[in-house]
């Protein structure tokens, strides 16, 4: 298993002393072998989560252009059931978005017990690209960051397990994915002057970043820190901590069935046994 | 003007010190009369809200079965425009609303900067009723009141004005009530056996009440203890509070509207002007 950068709020990090092309000396052989067994065990955590509702899972993607948020969920798609797995996209507010608080079009999109929600950006921008091109005033991003803690503490006691993942790339990777996306005449209508423009505002976009992560990590509620220029190695990271989360609650979850399983066979038997005896009278 | 019990966090309040049943000597005629004038002011301020779209309202009802929650929303009826005004009515929560927090069913319905919701009872039923049927552990009812605190925090921080009335009457006025329901055939549908069921825990609820009145209090979203066993009286401390609420902001409303009015004005002469002379050039 890899070490992954983990922020819980007990120490605050800096993006700029995490290296996005970090491997850990892992082969991508070695990593893809890895992420498959791990996208079995997820499969079989997932139907266990389901089944026994007694947890949800909300699983929040952040990270620049091109850092692969749209990857992941399509990696993850191999590992998890549709049923029970609902990912919802955030793009720039509606007028009637606009019109609410910043967590209002977040909220209903929050899991429901059994279930996972997987977010392709999130209340995170409301802290982030709302900062950079000063859509708001300081003072109201700033108290966003209590808002979104005292929001993140209602779902956790309503037990939804947490994952925030930053999908950490070079400013060099980027162009070269946007470069690529040009040539592909399958992806080149995606791009705008815009993704160039954002570009330009790199740095803005860090210390955005490294703020709303160190202003947000909690132990209920972390954040990863994922290298992400390897693509397969960030769908290892992602796989890891996903595994690692639920993994915890697996012998629960199965005795839990198991019991279920068990007084529902009882019940089913008595009522053949009543049924028999029933007929024998009559 | 009358006074009101507000409750704004600063001391507790003891339910069974105020009285239900004080009317501080006005007579129904003249209650009446100041009710009218008020919702005359209300319908005003109203407008002026929703033109200017800076602040939303939100009207939270809580109280006893019969303690007039319906009669205070058809009494507001008379001053407020249905656009820009809703109503939501929060029943027994489904299946759905019970697999994600108490907080997921409310929060959509969280008023639109412009508009007034009214919340014919809401959130707070996960602190009473809940703890009054032990439909959730002590420990999970007492966290809720912090998470309804950050939850109006988040709306008042979104300039949401919140207002939150507890209609107040007696366990005698409610048999009252109750009876007059049964003798009436167009109101005897509604009654159960569990009217009267709920009637024998009345104490389980005061004291339920009056912690979460206590808990919630804040100077953003204060609570109005309404002296509700006259309906003519419940009505007039209603109508005074919401005006008295929105009326520090008419001034600068229609100033703004003015400017905005003028802006419009000099823009449309611009654009006549225009049009003329290229009429007279051609």
């Amino acid at each position: 298993m890899i070490k992954v950068h983990r922020v819980d709020g007990k120490k605050t990090i800096s993006l700029s002393k995490i290296n996005p092309t970090d491997v850990q000396k892992m082969s991508k052989e070695e990593a893809v072998m890895h992420t498959t067994a791990l996208h079995t065990e997820i499969a079989e955590l997932q139907a266990l989560l389901y089944a026994s509702g007694e947890k949800s899972l909300l699983i929040v993607l952040q990270g620049m252009d091109t850092s692969g948020k749209d990857g992941v969920i399509r990696g993850l798609s191999n590992a998890l059931n549709n049923t029970g797995c609902v990912v919802s996209s955030f793009k720039v507010p509606t007028e009637e978005e606009r019109g609410h608080d910043f967590l209002w079009r977040i909220h209903p999109c929050a899991p429901q017990l059994g279930q996972i929600s997987i977010f392709n950006r999130s209340h995170y921008e409301d802290v982030v690209v709302v900062r950079v091109h000063k859509i708001a005033t300081e003072k109201v991003w700033r108290g966003r960051y209590d808002r979104i803690c005292d929001f993140e503490r209602l779902l956790t006691s309503n037990n939804t397990i947490i994952l925030k993942f930053f999908l950490h790339i070079t400013k060099d990777q980027q162009k070269r994915r946007l470069m690529a996306r040009e040539a592909d005449p399958t992806k080149s209508w995606k791009l705008s002057v815009g993704d160039w423009q954002e570009r330009d505002l790199w740095n803005d976009y860090q210390v955005a970043y490294e703020d709303a992560i160190n202003k947000t990590s909690t132990p209920e509620a972390p954040w990863t820190i994922v290298p992400a220029n390897d693509k397969w190695f960030r769908d290892l990271v992602i796989a890891q901590t996903v595994a690692e989360a639920l993994r915890p609650f697996h012998k629960k979850w199965l005795s839990d069935l198991t019991l279920r399983g068990e007084a529902a066979k009882k019940a089913i038997a008595e009522y053949r046994a009543g049924k028999t005896s029933k007929e024998t009278a009559s």
